[in-house]
């Protein structure tokens, strides 16, 4: 089977999903797109789950892993923001939306997709963490709080609003107004705050 | 007209919306669902889209406002917190969801959503950040940073990748890890005198 029939055939598949959702998608339908035919894609994969299946794999397996060191945790942060908005496209949003719909309950994807940035989240986020400590910006006692959730909720939710993506100026104010203070005031203090320490 | 129809025609439409989204609704399902005939529905809304855009008014007028001085910052977050998480259900992720996956590119019922919880959080982060400030648990100067878009996202996001809501213990660890952090952060960056004023 040629590679290039099969790459077309899960970019149609991926594009598909975007449109029209899981619900809306035919095979026949993503082989017209492909410039193939639906036998050709009946030869590939049994049926529209394990197709729709296999492009998502593939889109995951696109996704930028670890952002590499940038010298400082400003910089660390600021690159790992930018590498997440580029990520979570307003595409890959809508397909998110597209397989919420499907009737599935199981929803295989979306179990893969969500095991898949819960891992990335929480790989990118730590490494900065251990740099940031490394070159004495962090504590590790008592440890930074984990915000690894927070920019792909932003960034989804603003997609799934039709909001435009966060430009470099909104990135870098989400750095500097809810990321490092929130790291720092933890790495500078050794318990909540007088003024809400009695009400916890 | 009844308004018992009128309510089980919107209630249907809503449930509807989150199970087959906008391009899976039909008028003729929605009658069926509230019990009613398609006449009846025509006699309200010209067309799907307008039945689409009432019932998602009346969801909204549903939203809770603002919340309650709960006497602390603490707790006036945590109030503001579990009445978004409350808010922003599973259904009405999928709601967004089905919307979002319409191919009307304006998509008027997304953005009444959009500005809707923008003045939403808006308006009940600023009145969170004003009481705290006026008990002296905040400062006026500099202004504390605006977290207001930061629950809703995270909420949504896992409700997309069919994540249970967040339960009373993160929500209160998303208080005590990042907002009251960041927000002390901001009040105390520029070795600030010690707040005069007690807090009660």
């Amino acid at each position: 089977m040629s590679p290039e029939i099969d790459d077309a055939i899960l970019t149609s598949t991926i594009d598909a999903l975007s449109e029209v959702g899981f619900q809306g998608l035919s095979i026949a339908e993503v082989a017209r797109r492909a410039g193939s035919t639906t036998p050709a894609v009946y030869r590939r994969f049994a049926n529209k789950a394990e197709l729709v299946q296999a492009a998502v794999t593939r889109e995951m397996d696109g996704l930028p892993g670890d952002v590499a060191d940038q010298g400082t945790l400003r910089a660390d942060l600021l690159g790992w923001l930018t590498a997440i908005s580029q990520s979570l496209t307003p595409q890959r949003t809508r397909i998110l939306s597209g397989l919420l719909m499907a009737a599935d309950p199981e929803n295989a994807p979306i179990v893969d997709i969500r095991d898949h940035l819960r891992r990335m989240s929480h790989e990118g986020w730590t490494s900065i963490v251990r740099r940031a400590t490394s070159r004495g910006e962090l504590r590790a006692d008592p440890a930074p709080p984990d915000l690894s959730r927070i920019p792909g909720g932003l960034i989804v939710s603003r997609a799934l609003l039709l909001e435009p993506p966060m430009d470099v100026t909104e990135l870098e104010e989400l750095v500097d107004a809810v990321f490092l203070p929130a790291l720092m005031a933890a790495a500078t203090s050794t318990s909540a705050p007088e003024s809400t320490k009695e009400n916890s």
